[in-house]
């Protein structure tokens, strides 16, 4: 997915959310507005908006000094979501369809995005996609790709968001391997936040060895781009890794809720809707 | 009022916004985010926002060579409000308290602004502002002042808003001089406007000679301010008039309806909130 006219205000919205979650040092927070907003001339437009995204973090993170902005947030998301996660089980045991259910969790998991300036409420949400219709509903070829798959590749999205990730991962029932950013990027899940979401005691844990906020196959280390073309079945989770990967040849499944209106426009859904799509099958 | 941090991103919507409805030139478009971006950081933030919102607009008359891409856009505004207007004076005299009422509708006309990223629908936003609590409400002193004006300055705000100002206009039963602004900008009440709204017929018009969304003293005609200091009262409608004469050191009622998080947060209320409140009285 391209870098669309609108991604360029966003920038400056996530721009600025970032740099007050930063710091409270007004210079600061206007100089990376300055300097993000001098920036927009020199994004490639054909580049993925999560290219583009990762320049601007990378520019927020040098004028700020804080590496790692959301890490208590992450902290925070997590430890809301473990508390959850005893009725995310029951209600994926209580269920005609664990496997349905479990994606519905996964995808309810993805409304922890702090790159969006989107409210939200984890056990109102739930509720909500628990019910909701997909916009897109790939079901069928999943559950066939997922039949003759000896294991998965799952490619997380963000911190929280990753112990809803868990349910899906158990409901599988084959090997899995998760996939974390190879650093801390908005509130993007890392190696350190599988592993206090407890989803080692589940799965492979590896890193991409991405920098941006999505998977760009480019930007990646050997290892993840090795196992990302010999996987059997391929899950991607969120808007980020929806951007990087698809253009990409290889088979994948795309689980999120389009958060905003240009993920939407592009999917061809509504802002909100819910999606599970198969591409290259 | 200055400019806030939040104002720079929102200053990259309304230039996308804005390019969008001036040309469809894909190259103009970018280019239009590009120069404003680039300008963020010459943006003087003790500036007042619509000083800077000047800027922006001058910017993008220049890239696209638009004077005034809202001409469609404020005539459909003015023919709605005109086919609403009987309705609007049923209200105003079935209504105990006619003054009240008129002033309802005149904060109703200020939701036609496409200066904000807002969608509204006359109908429905003159049902609940007939209803809804103001936030703040002078009420009792806009009367008293007005018991003592022998005549009123009414600064206007956009156009189609101008047909609900007419309803307040006859309400006052005092000579009022209806100001508008020196050129096109956003869709803010140029004389063309005023007369197309027939605000004429009741009223005198006069222009500040204001060449940004609001009105800045500094920035208007001697003739303006001369009658700016000399008015026995002064009404300014909607946020821009409120940003640029919020600290002015005459007596001013300010008729609003508080459309973004920053202006409210300056007012002290809430996002969506009604507003009558008088300074200096």
């Amino acid at each position: 997915m391209k870098t669309y006219l609108d991604c360029l205000p966003c920038m400056m919205n996530q721009a600025l959310r970032t740099a007050r979650i930063a710091t409270n040092d007004y210079v600061k927070i206007k100089l990376v507005l300055d300097e993000v907003g001098a920036m927009i001339k020199d994004i490639p437009m054909h580049n993925t908006p999560v290219q583009s995204g990762s320049i601007v973090y990378r520019k927020i993170r040098e004028l700020t000094g804080v590496v790692d902005p959301y890490k208590d947030i992450k902290r925070n998301s997590i430890r809301e979501a473990l508390a959850l996660y005893p009725t995310l089980i029951e209600y994926m045991n209580d269920s005609d369809n664990k496997l349905l259910t479990a994606i519905r969790i996964a995808i309810t998991g993805n409304v922890i995005d702090f790159g969006m300036n989107k409210y939200f409420d984890l056990e109102e949400d739930l509720k909500t996609i628990l019910n909701q219709d997909f916009a897109i509903f790939d079901f069928k070829e999943f559950v066939n790709k997922l039949k003759k798959a000896k294991s998965v590749l799952y490619i997380g999205d963000n911190a929280g968001e990753s112990v809803f990730d868990k349910i899906l991962i158990q409901a599988i029932e084959k090997p899995v391997t998760y996939i974390v950013r190879g650093i801390p990027i908005i509130n993007d899940v890392t190696m350190e936040d599988a592993i206090e979401s407890s989803i080692g005691e589940i799965a492979e844990l590896i890193s991409s060895g991405s920098r941006a906020p999505g998977t760009i196959l480019d930007f990646c280390n050997e290892d993840f781009v090795r196992r990302f073309n010999e996987a059997d079945m391929i899950i991607s989770k969120g808007q980020g890794n929806y951007e990087g990967l698809s253009n990409v040849s290889r088979s994948v499944f795309f689980l999120l809720k389009a958060k905003c209106k240009i993920i939407a426009n592009d999917l061809g859904v509504k802002e909100n809707d819910i999606i599970l799509k198969g591409i290259n099958q």
